[in-house]
């Protein structure tokens, strides 16, 4: 008795210890990545159909997602004595492992690839590529990597044999990589075939794009060290796309023809090798063609089908062939404002629209077992939320298989008779569970402990607005300082994104909270945000509304969420700041200079200042040319806006900026001293577009300092004794 | 009697209204040398040696200096008249005339430059050089203009002939320029012989030389806009000496020979035109050699003599030749520790030392009849005054012209009859005055009104502050706050400079203060400023003794001047910032970093950070090579000091600085962020090593805020808000 009562007093003990815990910026920055990250099952894959495993304590573990059995496949140990590695150049961890279709355990050591027969314990090809490989993308039924070199393209196979597929790389051409500026979904620039017997590739001619100069400042003299960067209105680059032929080792290219500034996105090679199809856009990126061509003579076949729009058409999903029909595909496209799943033929023919609705899909998982259904994820419920649901391929009827309200990602088995269904809720760090294909048996099979529970959080509520145009109601998210007393009144810190493809409230774990914001309510401060028009999951009207005169409705939007604020009896309207980094920092100019005397308070991060300076894809799908645009340029430029600066203001760039170039910043600084404006800087050698890593703290450190100081109330008392 | 006493009732108000006003940044930064300058006689030169002219309400105006006659010489409507200017043309003022030796009339108007017979009323010749001329010297002998475009040399004649001397410039050879980067006393790069029959010029070759990237910001697409910048330790620039022949048109070389990386100062031609002399510096500065060539066959004739020191030698002065014996010149070295006169005959015999003692000659000004005199400026009465001096050839006799305490400066009349002496003093603002050669005849020619008689300054005084090894009486400034009450505690900005060459404390009006200085005094502020040891006017020994390290005795000399602050009983010791820009950037950074906790705030403008990163001719002068001096260049690297950083500290830097390049800024913050040190950062865009014009009252605003809001009590709370 006693012993339980003793128990019992510690544990009230460390709970109330645990719960003045404050967030940290530590915590906020690196924390959430790492030392407060929701623990999960690590690495977890599908080995089959019925078998799922994942990483845990060095070793490989895999459960029958039947009858439930767990077992241990492999050990480092194992794997170290398979691979026979040296004390020197042991294994440490499994991380990045996946199965091959064979069920070999595909491993990444060193440069070199194993795949490892794990029952006989033995490895069954290896492939290694060199030390200054990039992009490297594995295929396992021609069993060789692809890869780039510079900017050239190269091919190493499990015999050792290495093959340099290209050869005029430099000066401005660039083989076997992203191109497009990682616009329209592109990510990579190597596209093995089905069967492993072509690689298409992306080739790159950036000659006439002009030179950026960006300067790396840590060398013992300074080094320009330029980048190729278009911006909107000038020269875009020439994209062609290469077939190397792995038997013949010859390459030869795509007759894409005229005009060379255009778009080929979302390459998709046909189940049998002799297609390749593009969604190829125009410069004006309002005009869509999903052509198809003949892999063999690199002539173009046939366009399968068009898609146009006043505002911009912006193809993000390569083709998904049917797996019982080599001649049907499936097609995720907005064309009716919504992204939803078409299946057509490959000559073209339009077989059905599966999904319909004011909602949009995000992602086709895959198929069921002879393919009966489609497994999808969706924001049918809500745009806040993401579900798992399975789509009836004959008949598009749509059942939605996870229950709990959040957001949910699947991971579906080898031939789609499980699916593994990831996720957060508001009050749900991290949980997984197995549904199977029918959605009938459902089990739990890891729920990750709250890392925060020790700490003292700010209550965070969703909140409603009304977007201005009084169509939406938009979502906020309103955080309350710590120890939150309703009749004192509080200073407010709004963080803001507020760009095209981005949501920063959702129903995920803290309703998608950035901890920076706890950090701020632990200091005695309201952290809201809330997603304006423009952004995502809300179709295409909802997002395309902001074309041409990007930053004016997503202001209007913002400033009714400092309405409400400032509805609040709890919220110090004379106190209210803002934050944001790239299109965030453009939305925090905007929100200080249309709106002069409401936010006392800004701090914007690489922010976009003049569009005309901004890079070419992005920039001119959602503002057209300069030349087309003029008067939304001159709308859109904060250059133009500076006399309306009223509050203390700081600009942050990362020196190596090459997304936001340093122009921006140097030019709104230019102008705030030429019209006599005070203004505070601060610049992040070394690092580019984001401040990552250990030197993020330091970064927040800055921001939360700015904010603290701008807005005591003594501040002013500074502020007088200059006049 | 009403009367009078509404009269002398304004004007007690007035007074009243006037002791009232504060000084301004505007004040301070822009009207010290415009609306607030003191005023004077206007380009004031002789004429001859009776007479002397200055510029007054759009004439020339002409006083005889023997029997005090005023007279008008001509009006901008007579000179307008003479050179039968249109309408849209107008000469609109004299600014810039001078006289030639045939006492015409010399004026540059629009790209042409005239003589004008004012007498006659016409034109004697004129000159005409294209726009984009630089660098233009006047030849009167030869009446030409020889000047440089883009990286060439060219001459134009009165009878409108041009001729290109050069056409090897581009691609790193400069020719016509000053090299050397300005050091050595070198500003010009052209150097016509004494009877117009020559144009010696400087032919640089820095295509060895290491490019340093800068970036201008301001265009469509930055552009890269590098610059040639030698670090110390690095390739220096080959510099050779051409002589082009105005009669034959052709050019030659003097064979300077081997080694190639040699500072060549201060050329100087023969009378007779025969010989040219060079003061030749080995890279290591620590030997110079005064070289005879013989201009007709460009070799080496004679080596007149040499000097050498262990720290360095750095000549300053190009010869003077005697005007009554073409045999001799006069040489001012600092050889014995102090500057002082020499003469030589030109085969390099020593004369005679003209002056000597432990005081510096400041400048020869010139000669009287038949050299019986040398007019000096010299620093004799002590280092913080200068005086007009004449000293005797023969005997070296030296009596002193000059009586108030002050700075003087000497313009003396063409054959040095008379000398005018331009001076002012603690409480003097300007003033002129006329001396005979002999020093019987003194008359004052004008009295400045002082400027700032209607603000309300701060009280300024010397303040003696024995240096670090107890050697020498350095000097301070201390102006106090505004209505200082001496029993109160007031926070103090210290303003630094405290590099070789430098001297911001002297008798000059208001003891030489920094404006901004008083705009701190009139926020409540004390402000202070010190000469520590390594500057101006005290001697070859306290000048070197920072060679090889600096900063460090620099600061020691510093920390004393802080000493003496805090024991003054209305100091608060607890409230100290320090400001510097340029080597007081680099004072800044070592104050702050060697003595932490001593300053809660500093600004450093275009600090230098790290010699390594510094120009190779100042900075081996006084470091060394970095391989010579590795540990004196680690000890004053400020990276190896970061973490010794404590308060609020800010950089600024000009984006287009050439001298001390961004590099150092940028290496310093990386270094903080890297050491998880808060810095604060600001820059100019456009602007090079200073901000100047207009922009200077917003980088002043920018650094008098900084002080203001981290020197606030309250500013303590806002910190420990952050922990």
């Amino acid at each position: 008795m006693y012993k339980i009562i003793l128990v019992y007093l510690l544990l009230a003990t460390q709970i109330v210890i645990g719960q003045q815990q404050q967030m940290t910026l530590e915590d906020a920055v690196l924390g959430r990545s790492t030392y407060l990250k929701p623990e999960t099952l690590k690495d977890l894959v599908w080995k089959n159909d019925r078998v799922y495993t994942w990483e845990e304590k060095g070793a490989i573990r895999a459960e029958d997602a039947k009858n439930d059995v767990k077992s241990t496949l492999l050990t480092i140990e194992d794997a170290n004595a398979i691979l026979k590695h040296e004390a020197d150049n042991q294994l440490r961890s499994f991380s990045g492992y996946s199965w091959t279709e064979n069920e070999e355990l595909l491993l990444q050591h060193g440069g070199r690839y194993y795949a490892l027969d794990i029952e006989d314990k033995k490895v069954v090809w290896n492939i290694s590529i060199p030390a200054e490989a990039e992009n490297a993308k594995l295929n396992e039924q021609g069993k060789f990597i692809a890869y780039a070199i510079g900017d050239d393209l190269y091919v190493s196979f499990a015999d050792g044999k290495q093959v340099r597929i290209t050869s005029d790389g430099g000066n401005g051409i660039v083989n076997g990589k992203s191109v497009h500026r990682n616009e329209f979904g592109i990510s990579n620039g190597i596209f093995a075939s089905p069967k492993g017997n072509y690689i298409a590739f992306y080739r790159m001619d950036e000659s006439m794009v002009t030179d950026y100069p960006v300067v790396d400042f840590m060398t013992r003299v300074a080094k320009h060290t330029p980048v190729k960067y278009p911006m909107a209105g000038m020269n875009s680059h020439h994209v062609t796309v290469g077939i190397f032929n792995l038997a013949s080792g010859k390459t030869h290219f795509l007759n894409t023809g005229e005009p060379l500034e255009r778009y080929f996105t979302n390459i998709s090679w046909s189940p049998d090798e002799k297609s390749i199809f593009i969604a190829e856009l125009n410069r004006e990126q309002d005009h869509m063609m999903l052509n198809r061509y003949d892999v063999a003579s690199g002539e173009k076949v046939q366009t399968l089908f068009e898609e146009q729009h006043d505002a911009y058409v912006e193809p993000l999903h390569p083709l998904l062939f049917s797996k019982v029909n080599n001649e049907e595909f499936y097609y995720l496209s907005r064309r009716d404002g919504w992204f939803h799943i078409y299946k057509y033929s490959v000559s073209g023919e339009l077989k059905a629209q599966l999904t319909k609705g004011e909602w949009e899909t995000a992602r086709i998982i895959g198929f069921s077992e002879n393919e009966k259904y489609l497994f999808i994820e969706a924001h049918k419920e809500s745009p806040l939320e993401l579900h798992i649901y399975r789509v009836e391929t004959k008949s598009g009827k749509i059942e939605k298989l996870t229950d709990v309200e959040g957001v949910h990602k699947g991971i579906l088995s080898t031939n789609g008779s499980y699916v593994i269904d990831r996720f957060s809720a508001p009050e749900i760090p991290l949980q997984t569970g197995l549904i199977s294909a029918n959605g009938k048996t459902r089990r739990t099979l890891h729920v990750a402990d709250n890392p925060l529970k020790n700490h003292q959080l700010g209550e965070n509520r969703l909140v409603p607005v009304l977007s201005a145009d009084g169509k939406t109601e938009l979502a906020g998210r309103l955080i309350l300082p710590v120890n939150f007393d309703p009749a004192k009144k509080y200073p407010v810190i709004v963080y803001v994104y507020g760009g095209p493809h981005s949501q920063l409230v959702d129903k995920s774990w803290l309703n998608g909270a950035n901890w920076w914001q706890y950090y701020m309510a632990s200091k005695g401060y309201i952290a809201f945000t809330m997603d304006n028009r423009g952004t995502n999951n809300r179709g295409r009207a909802f997002e395309s509304s902001v074309h041409r005169q990007l930053g004016v409705l997503e202001t209007d939007d913002q400033m009714k969420g400092i309405e409400y604020l400032r509805s609040l009896s709890y919220v110090d309207a004379e106190r209210i700041g803002v934050h944001g980094w790239s299109y965030g920092g453009f939305m925090t100019l905007n929100m200080m200079l249309r709106h002069p005397g409401v936010f006392k308070v800004g701090v914007a991060g690489g922010p976009v200042v003049d569009w005309s300076m901004y890079e070419i894809m992005y920039g001119e799908r959602y503002m057209d040319r300069p030349q087309e645009n003029p008067e939304g340029y001159r709308e859109t430029n904060m250059l133009n806006r500076v006399e309306n600066l009223e509050g203390d203001l700081m600009l942050i760039h990362g020196v190596q900026d090459d997304v936001v170039v340093m122009q921006h910043s140097m030019q709104f600084l230019r102008e705030c001293v030429k019209q006599e404006k005070q203004v505070d800087f601060f610049v992040y050698p070394t690092h580019p577009h984001n401040v990552r890593g250990k030197d993020r703290v330091h970064l927040m450190e800055k921001v939360s300092r700015y904010f603290i100081e701008k807005l005591k109330k003594e501040h002013e008392a500074a502020e007088a004794a200059m006049k």
